[in-house]
């Protein structure tokens, strides 16, 4: 089958992965799935993969498929498998769990001791078959199109657990900021809006994005390359900050921004990734504010994450590009040319 | 009658504060409550305060009387006081709140939006008499000596709260690394103890702190002058790292450990600030850890506290010092020579 | 002034209260606040205080004004009050607190060991004029009507109050019941929907009820007069129950549904109080569920509330009456006669 | 192998079980695991089973072995295992989980959608040989003796779930009441005491239990049989009540005392089964308080009291008897002569 393969780590997208015929994998244990790949979402974490960011992180054994936000059919089974059979439109969590150790028994699926990810740690999506597990499939819902859906599997998801996680800590009159409304960030803002009833304020530097959040339901748009983002905020919320910010961007200058945006007892979601979070113990303490990491998102929350997009109220903005497109839609994403997400079909 | 003040911000703590002679002060409001102080805490913030580093944060205007850390007995209520009457064994919250603001409503003392803090933003105990509101002040059961108790109104309340926040995510098996054992750490040590049924382990440079820990039931101590600390944690927890991290160091040295001992979905507690927190954001997904900052702590948090001192689940180690004496402590909490706490006592 | 006041109980709605002329409330304390009311809204729990029914809980000195969901005008204020002046439109939560015991200290307005609780255990609004506290006013955003919000003061903040907790348990996906569309039912259902993604079922005996549900977004509607509840529960939940229940109803027959439509882990929140839970330990047991009575709620909810009010997620339905037609209003919620709920209009 | 087996419901405890010779289980599935019973505790539940009070919960096959308190050595394990191997010590969670189910993932093994329970719907330990899965073993830690731990796999792990949810709601300062200090409630009072800083009260009829409660930490202990609970309560906790009570004895009698004890907001844990819960609607909402049923626990909440055990927080009280005894126990524990617990022993 064809298998879009990392072989070597570059800076050029524009000779990322290369198109390689490779075997079709074959099911080795009892609760393997192998799903034939309908659409698979290319993120912002494969350029950082191609660049070699995770290499510090995790094993990565090259030659390697990339692809971790995957969707498609169920075309074969191991023999304890009772979940799905083959036919069945299938959205993949991109974590296979062991299902035995203890952050697994808490439900933890991130933190599972003896992981594999698809496309990070072993082969992904983007060819035209993926081995997965039972325990990291959620069949779709009548009406839900695997390739439509595919991008949730990860963009969504991480979405997703940080919104659930500030959620948490908003009441109606709060405030919530998010910070870049792109491939995750229109997602984000949507789940902020479905589970609380706090207002959103919309952070980003493009015209597009910030019309895009207008849709969406934000209440307040802020450009930041042209207006002050604390004074702003300050103003919406009677000088009291907001009580979370979802930060989908992760640059330097995003996360400086926290100080002056978040409100006391607060936190400043990392999800983005490229900068780094450098402050003064003191400014943390004064403002009792956090810094708060978060990674991808348990299986439950992929699950309810799909039960919002059968409610229709998380929609998902694609376009969609053939395997073999795949190092000019790394490109496009890296000069940020690509709205909400690009899915990458298999041949 | 005699007060301890900062006239100018220095570095230089033989000069730190001048005793002066100033009026005693009068109740203003019906709610008002005069303490005769019996003992007052010097505290790393005081250090802080005399060098200028809270003008950033607050209005201070000077000179102001120090101390925020009190206790004392009642000498004189407003006429609408109802929770003590003259002769009142009392420890002092640092701050006096309105009440009426939607933090305060909230139980969230320290974000009122209305304010006075005792020996930051107004004139503390460091003096014979000190102001402070009914809503500031908490009765001390029969037996606790106001001036045993004082440092407990920061260094105390401080330490529990972070302690309290770590307990809620500490099961039995888990690990708590203290980081620091001075006068905030061996009575959080004690705290989480008390708490929670979680391993805790210290950390500290010195050996007599670290002999302490041990006193007050660290399960295992960790010279960070000559282990590698991220190596003992690793092995002490089956390389999966501690749930819970209270910095009350807050050094750039301390703060980096972070990443190495934090278990994925923790927390680092920034309680001690004079360094920076600066990490990649990817650090920070990667492990989905947080640098939390942590600031004093509630009023109910204080009457909490002063529950474990009266179990006998927390005790204090201070040193006591006259008021005339008080640069000297400060010159030696800057020279990392105080044991426990220094009290400074009144004429 | 006039004045509605309860002089002795009885069964008898058709002459439940009397309109006295008394002298109008004096400021007592420099806190206390004194309101021109604009409307009250009568309550079941008037009905039930007529009756005799809060006896064993209070103590109640008779003659006294009811009403305790009052809305209004500054008229006067006690001279260290900041938050309001005469001439500002609020609403009144209907208790009194201390500002100082532990309870008021946490923001746990209803457990004020030092309450009053107007309409209950001291004078109320059904009158031209009701004394209240600062802590007890919450000032109205632009443009909010007084007599328009009156019920929220308590309807309004207790229907709230429960679905705001229900909300903290509920994911996408999940299922909330809420059983009677009344006074409370109705503003209950809206609060669920705005501040979580779970389906709302809607259950009542009158098809009015129901389709005002419907109108006000329930997923569902159930009539429990001619359908089986628990049957049509497990079927919209693929056997699973619901994760919580909201029974403004509170009788023996609605208390019963528990354990047939309580999914595993769920809660079945008791906020009407007529009838009685009766069920054997073992069915808590084997559904580890729980009866949760639920008591008004706090100051901050109602700030809450009247930040959902404010934004559009919440509508009340009410019909305005004069004083002089209270006992009327009485009799005729008595009967089930009154949509939504009835506001009474002082002279 | 000899097993002892139920073949008819009956409330004679002298012919409940009878002694059969039985075929030893087979492995099924590549994650079954074969224990060699070293040790299986008989619990107030057997009894239940024995006069058929769970057949109205779950399907029961007659004859079926009972014994859902389990530990041994692993005797044979499915190919595809990997947490233990023949000749490991583990303790048995009474509960054979999917990992599949929304409540698998998330953690709740109690309401597993495809579970089989040991002893109650399926074949237990009072036998040579019992059959689980590699999801409900857990390995003991080296010197854990597995006879002596066998009775927490479902008395210890269901005291420690319940002590669990209310210490999450105690703090320093406030009061837990233990009612029942037999099998389960010796333990719950000591899982309070390792995690929180509250004052246990313990309430029983005998003076024996009582004696044991102060010998385990017990900060005050109570007859019930010749002192007002609810007075001695009141005094002890200045007439706030206690902020959460754990009910191990379920009777009539014992759920009747909640409205007298339990602090407003406070929760009152049936956890014992035999009597109901018979209380007025406003009762519950005037108190704010919920009965709160418990069911078992979860795997990771048996991890975490092994853990107890292993740092010695957590001893228990156990007689040992011979298999053939088992209808000597019955009879005994309904008479309530056993003292802690018994634990059956295979031949």
């Amino acid at each position: 089958m064809q298998a879009a393969r990392l072989h070597e780590y570059t800076d050029d997208m524009s000779e990322a992965l290369s198109i390689d015929d490779v075997d079709r994998p074959d099911l080795e244990r009892s609760d393997d799935v192998l799903i034939e790949v309908e659409g698979a979402g290319w993120c912002q974490t494969d350029n950082h993969i191609v660049e070699g960011m995770w290499t510090d992180y995790v094993d990565q054994d090259l030659p390697m498929t990339l692809g971790h936000e995957n969707a498609g059919i169920v075309a074969d089974v191991g023999d304890e498998v009772t979940l799905v059979e083959e036919g069945d439109p299938v959205i993949c969590h991109p974590v296979q769990t062991c299902g035995i150790c203890r952050p697994c028994r808490l439900g933890e699926d991130m933190y599972c001791e003896n992981q594999a990810f698809n496309g990070l740690t072993t082969d992904g999506g983007f060819a035209e078959y993926v081995l997965t597990t039972e325990r990291a499939v959620i069949p779709l819902p009548d009406g839900v199109d695997p390739t439509e859906i595919a991008p949730h599997a990860d963009a969504g998801i991480t979405a997703y657990h940080a919104a659930k996680k500030a959620t948490e800590a908003l009441n109606p009159g709060d405030t919530c900021i998010v910070i870049g409304i792109g491939g995750l960030g229109h997602i984000g803002l949507q789940c902020v809006d479905a589970m609380s009833a706090a207002d959103v304020v919309a952070v980003d530097v493009k015209a597009d994005a910030l019309e895009l959040a207008d849709d969406l339901g934000a209440h307040h748009t802020v450009d930041s390359s042209e207006e002050d983002v604390a004074a702003v905020v300050a103003d919406l919320t009677d000088e009291v900050g907001a009580q979370q910010v979802l930060d989908f961007v992760g640059r330097d200058e995003t996360t400086a921004l926290g100080p002056d945006i978040v409100a006391q007892g607060g936190d400043h979601h990392v999800i983005g990734y490229g900068g780094h979070v450098h402050e003064p113990c003191q400014t943390l303490v004064f403002g009792e504010m956090s810094y708060q990491g978060d990674l991808v998102g348990r299986y439950t929350e992929l699950q309810e994450l799909v039960a919002l997009v059968d409610r229709g109220d998380v929609e998902l903005h694609t376009e969609r590009h053939d395997l073999g497109e795949i190092n000019t839609v790394a490109e496009r994403l890296e000069h940020g040319e690509i709205e909400g997400r690009a899915v990458v079909l298999p041949p």
